[in-house]
C-alpha cells in the first residue's frame, strides 16, 4: 500500500521535536511543545471540541478492527450525563493474530520510523485536545481546566517523553559492527554483526479510571515505539478518551503504510473482567496497569508470561516540622489536598505535625493552630461556588462518596466535607475535602497489630493531620508507611537541616520522591515530564516510574545475527 | 577509616579503561583487556596459580563476614580431587542486616566510585587468572584451557561489560537540574531539583556448576555497580572460585574505606537449599540465576519481593542446508560438539539436515553422507587422547553420564561415545560426544502429544541429526522449540539467500541470537562481551541478555529531591 504520509515527510516534521526531547530527557529542564492555555488551540477550537464530543455520544464508535463480536459500554459521566457510547468488544482469537501479523513490518521499520509515526500520532491528539478534554471530563470527573490540562498536554508530554526514552534505549546499539580479533600472527578472526530491536509481543494496556489519558501514554506509547502492537482495555467508565486515542493511532498508522491493527481497543461487557482474560492470553508480552494494589499483585503473579508494570496504591505522606513562609504552605497543601477532590495517586493523604506544634516564620504554631489554619485555608479556597467547582471537579464513584461519608467516625473532624452545587452539571456529586485528626504515637503504628486508619490508603478526598511526638518520630512513621505501604510522593516542610536530612535519607532508603518546602505554585501532587519521575518504582507504590530507562529497555530485545566478514 | 585507595587513585588507574568500555558497548567492536593467553600473566603466573591454590586446600576458607554460624562444603572435583575447604554458612538474620547497613554509604559514593572500584576488583582478579583458572577447572570439569579463558579474562570481561552498562544507565539522568516553566507575564515557576541512583537492596547471585565465574560476574558486577550489596551463593560444586571474587571484592570495597560486608558469601549445607531460603527473604531485592529452568520457574514465581533474572535451559539448533565450505563446516561443528563435552548452555543439540541431502562445495551430500563426515570429524578431532582431554575437560555430574548413557537408546547412533583416559588425572570422567539419528517428520514433532526426545534439552555432549523433510520445515521446527523451549543459540549454515532469510525471520520472531555459516575459528557457542550478546531475554531459556540496558536498569530506582530554587 502507498503511504500517504512518506518517512521523509514524517523526518522533516517530526525529528526536531524528537530530538528537542532527547535533550529534555538529558538535562531534565522544563520543555514541552504542547501548550496548557485552552486559548492557544484557536479561536474556534473549543466549540469544535465541544461539538466534536457531543458528536460521539450515543453512537457506536466505528473502528474497523478485525475480530468485534460485540458492542460494550456503558460510561455515565461524574457529571450525570450517560454517555451511550458502544465500542467494540473483541474476539481476542481473532484480534490478537491479526495484531501478531502487523508486528513484522513495524519492527522492520525501526527505532527512528517508529518514534516519528508515534510523534504523528500525539501531533494529532494535540490538535484535537479540546474534544479530549470533554472526553477526560466526562470520564474522570476532572474539572474542566484540569481535564484539559492533564488529560491533554501533559499527558501528551508523558507520552513523548516515553517514545523519546524508547528510541534512545533502542539506538544505543549500532545496527552492525565489524569485528576483528587478533590473533597473533595468523590472520584476524573477523565477522560481520547485525543488530536489530525486536519486539516482546503484544503489549496491553489496562487503563484506570481518573487519569486515562495521562497514565495510558506512558505504557502506550513506550510499547509501540519499540516495536509492539497494543490493545488497550480501558476501565469500563472511562473508554472514551482511550478509544479517541486508539481511532487516532490507527488513523496515522494506515497513512504511514502500516496496519492500523497495531493499535486496537478491546472494551469489557458488564461484569466480564475482561482485562484478566487478556492478561494471561500467551500473545500478550507486556501489561501496563494502573489500579488497585488488589488487581495489579494479581497480575504480577498470574501474568507470568508478561513483563507487567504496575502503578497501584500508596499513602502519601507530607511532613510539617517547620516552616520560613507559614502562609504559603498552607495554601500549598490546601490546594494539594483540593484538586480533583484528592483524587489523585499523588494526593497527600497523611499531614504528620509535631504534637508540640512547629515554628514557623509567623511564630509557633501548635498542632491545633496548624490543622485549624490548614482547614481555614482549604475553606478559603473553596469558598466560593464557582472557583469550588473548577477546583474540585466531580467524585468519581460511589467509593469515594462513602470513604469521604464514613471519615467523620474514623476521629475528630478538623474539616468537614460539604457538597457543593453544580449549576451546569446538576446531578453531580461535588464535595469538599475532609480532614481527620489521628493520634500518631508510635505503639498506635508500630508492629503486628497495629490498624491506625491512616496505616492504609484512604482514595479520594480524606486526609488525616497525624499528631506525632517528634519530628524524628514522623521520619520513622514515613519510612513505616513507605516501606509496608508505598508512596507515589513525599512532600516536607523544614527550615531544619537536620531534619531535611532525615526525611531525605528516609526517601533514599525507601525509594520515595521528595517535595521539599512547596510554597508556591507548584504543587506535590504534580509532576511535570521530561523533568519529574513519577512515582519511583522502588516501593510498593508502584514497580516502575514514568519514565526511565527501565520502563522501556525490557520491551523490546536485541537480536544479533552473526556471520563471517567475508560474506557481507 | 581512612581508604587506602583514594577516589584520585582509582580514577587515575581506572577512568580510562571504563571509558574504553564504554566505547565497546557504543561499537559493539572488538575489545577486551583482559589477555587470552596464559603466558601473558608472567613467568611465574602458572606456577604461583597453581601453588596458591594448593594451599587453599584442605582449608576453612575464611573471609570474616559477620553471622557465620557454621561451615559447609564438600566440593570435589570433576578430575577426582576432593577439595576439602569448608566456606561460611550464613545466619541471615545477621548478615543481611549487616549487608544492608554497609549501603548508604556506597550509594552516595556514587556511579563513577562504584564502577572504579569495581574496576578494582577485576584489576585484581585479573591478577590471578591462574589460580582462578585451576579453581574453576576443579569446579567446572572445564579443560585447563577452558578454564583459564572462559573462568578467567572472559568472564572478567563479562563483568566489566556490566560495570559499564550500570555506570552509563545510572549517569543519563544529570545529578541536579535547574527547572524554569514560564508563566506568561508572572514570575516563571522554578524549581532546584537533584537525582539520585539509589540501590533496591540486597543481590543475590544464585552461582551455576559449569561456569562459575563467566556466569555469576555479570549480575554480580550489575549488582554493586548499581550501589546494591551482593550475597553470593555459589553451586555446592562450583564454590571455590565465586568464594575467591568474594575475598577479593571484600579486601578491595575494605581498602577504598568501604564496609566489606556489601560482598558476601554464603553456602549450603547438603541438601539443605539455602538458595530458597535466602531468595524470599524480604532483604533481597535482586536474584540472578543460571541453572535448571525447574528451580529458575520457581525463582520468578515465588520470590516477588524481588527482580528475578534467569538463564534457564533451552534447545539449540542447528539448521544444515547447504554450504560452500563442507570441510569448514564440518570442522566448526565438531569442535562446537566437543567443546567442554557439549557442558555448554550455548552447545548445539539439535541438527536439522534435509532428508534428502544437501549441496556443498564437494558435491550434493546425502542425510547420511553429512551425519557420517560429522561424526568423523568429531572422531578425528578427538582421535588424539591428550587433544582430547584439553577440548573435553570432564564430565561435571552424573546425570550427565547417565544421559551419555542412555542416549544410544533413543535412536540409532551416529557417533558414539567413548572414554578417553586422563593420565594426570586418572579419576575424571571424561567422554567424546554421541550423535543420534532422529526422524523430524512434522507428525513428530507437532501437536500437543508429541514427545520427541529433540524436543527437550538433554544437557551433555549428546547431539541429535534430525532428518527434516525440508529446510522450510527446519525452520519451522527451529521455530517450534525455541517458542516452547527456548535457545540460547541458533546457528545455520545456508548459501541460499531465500533459507537465510527465512531463518533470520524465525530468529527475529522467536528472538534468538543466530550465527550463519560459521566455518572458521569462531564457535556458535562462544559469545565475546561488549560485542555478541549472550542469550536475548525473549525466549524461555532467559529472561534476559548478557548485557544490555535491560540488564541493569531496573537493579537500581533514581530518587528525586526538589525544591524551591530560591533555596538552592
Amino acid at each position: 500500500m502507498a503511504a500517504e504520509l512518506t518517512a521523509a515527510q514524517l523526518l522533516e516534521k517530526h525529528r526536531p521535536t524528537l530530538d528537542q526531547a532527547l535533550e529534555a530527557i538529558r538535562t531534565r529542564a522544563y520543555w514541552s511543545p504542547h501548550p496548557e492555555h485552552p486559548k492557544a488551540y484557536g479561536e474556534n477550537a473549543a466549540a469544535d471540541g465541544q461539538a466534536a464530543f457531543d458528536a460521539l455520544r450515543g453512537k457506536r464508535f466505528e473502528l474497523d478492527q478485525p475480530g468485534t463480536d460485540d458492542w460494550a459500554g456503558e460510561e455515565v459521566s461524574p457529571y450525570g450525563i450517560g454517555l451511550n457510547i458502544s465500542y467494540p468488544h473483541p474476539d481476542a482469537d481473532v484480534l490478537l493474530p491479526a495484531m501478531r501479523a502487523a508486528m513484522p513490518a513495524w519492527r522492520d521499520a525501526g527505532p527512528q520510523t517508529r518514534a516519528l509515526v508515534c510523534l504523528e500520532i500525539l501531533s494529532r491528539i494535540s490538535a484535537r485536545t479540546h474534544e479530549f478534554a470533554q472526553a477526560v471530563m466526562h470520564t474522570s470527573g476532572q474539572a474542566f481546566m484540569m481535564a484539559f490540562q492533564a488529560g491533554g498536554p501533559h499527558a501528551q508530554d508523558r507520552g513523548m517523553e516515553a517514545v523519546a526514552y524508547a528510541y534512545a534505549e533502542q539506538v544505543r546499539t549500532p545496527d552492525q559492527a565489524a569485528w576483528s580479533k587478533p590473533q597473533g600472527k595468523r590472520d584476524p578472526l573477523e565477522l560481520t554483526k547485525s543488530f536489530k530491536a525486536v519486539p516482546r509481543g503484544v503489549a496491553l494496556l489496562v487503563g484506570c479510571n481518573t487519569f486515562p489519558t495521562w497514565n495510558g501514554y506512558p505504557g502506550l506509547f513506550a510499547s509501540l515505539a519499540t516495536g509492539n502492537a497494543v490493545l488497550v482495555k480501558p476501565h469500563p467508565r472511562a473508554v472514551l478518551p482511550l478509544a479517541l486515542t486508539v481511532r487516532v493511532a490507527r488513523e496515522v498508522l494506515a497513512e504511514a503504510g502500516f496496519s492500523p491493527d497495531l493499535v486496537a481497543l478491546a472494551v469489557d461487557r458488564p461484569g466480564e473482567g475482561l482485562a484478566k482474560t487478556l492478561a494471561t492470553r500467551p500473545e500478550v508480552r507486556i501489561i501496563d496497569y494502573t489500579g488497585s494494589t488488589e488487581f495489579g499483585d494479581w497480575l504480577e503473579a498470574n501474568a507470568p508470561q508478561a513483563r507487567v508494570y504496575t502503578e497501584k496504591a500508596g499513602v502519601n505522606t507530607v511532613v510539617i516540622d517547620s516552616t520560613d513562609d507559614y502562609k504559603g504552605m498552607l495554601g500549598n497543601l490546601a490546594f494539594s489536598l483540593s484538586l480533583y477532590s484528592g483524587q489523585m495517586c499523588t494526593t497527600p493523604q497523611n499531614l504528620l505535625i509535631p504534637r508540640d506544634g512547629i515554628t514557623t516564620d509567623a511564630g509557633p504554631k501548635s498542632y491545633d493552630d496548624v490543622v485549624g489554619d490548614l482547614a481555614t485555608a482549604v475553606d478559603k479556597l473553596l469558598g466560593d461556588d464557582a472557583r469550588a467547582n473548577a477546583l474540585l471537579g466531580a467524585i468519581v464513584n460511589p467509593q469515594v462518596k462513602e470513604r469521604i461519608e464514613a471519615a467523620s467516625g474514623l476521629g475528630e473532624v478538623a474539616l468537614a466535607s460539604r457538597e457543593v452545587a453544580n449549576p451546569d452539571f446538576p446531578d453531580a456529586t461535588v464535595r469538599t475535602p475532609v480532614m481527620v485528626k489521628m493520634d500518631g504515637a508510635r505503639k498506635l503504628w508500630e508492629g503486628a497489630g497495629a490498624d491506625a486508619a491512616y496505616l492504609s490508603e484512604c482514595f479520594g478526598p480524606v486526609s488525616f493531620a497525624v499528631a506525632v511526638d517528634s519530628a524524628a518520630d514522623a521520619v520513622d512513621l514515613l519510612r513505616h508507611t513507605t516501606r509496608v505501604k508505598g508512596a507515589m510522593t513525599v512532600g516536607a516542610y523544614t527550615t531544619s537541616g537536620e531534619v531535611e536530612k532525615l526525611v531525605e535519607e528516609a526517601c533514599l532508603e525507601e525509594c520515595a520522591q521528595l517535595s521539599l518546602n512547596l510554597t508556591g505554585g507548584v504543587y506535590v501532587n504534580q509532576t511535570a515530564a521530561f523533568s519529574d519521575f513519577h512515582g519511583s518504582g522502588g516501593n510498593p507504590a508502584a514497580n516502575a516510574a514514568l519514565c526511565d530507562g527501565a520502563f522501556v529497555a525490557d520491551r523490546f530485545r536485541t537480536v544479533e545475527v552473526r556471520r563471517p566478514a567475508r560474506e557481507s
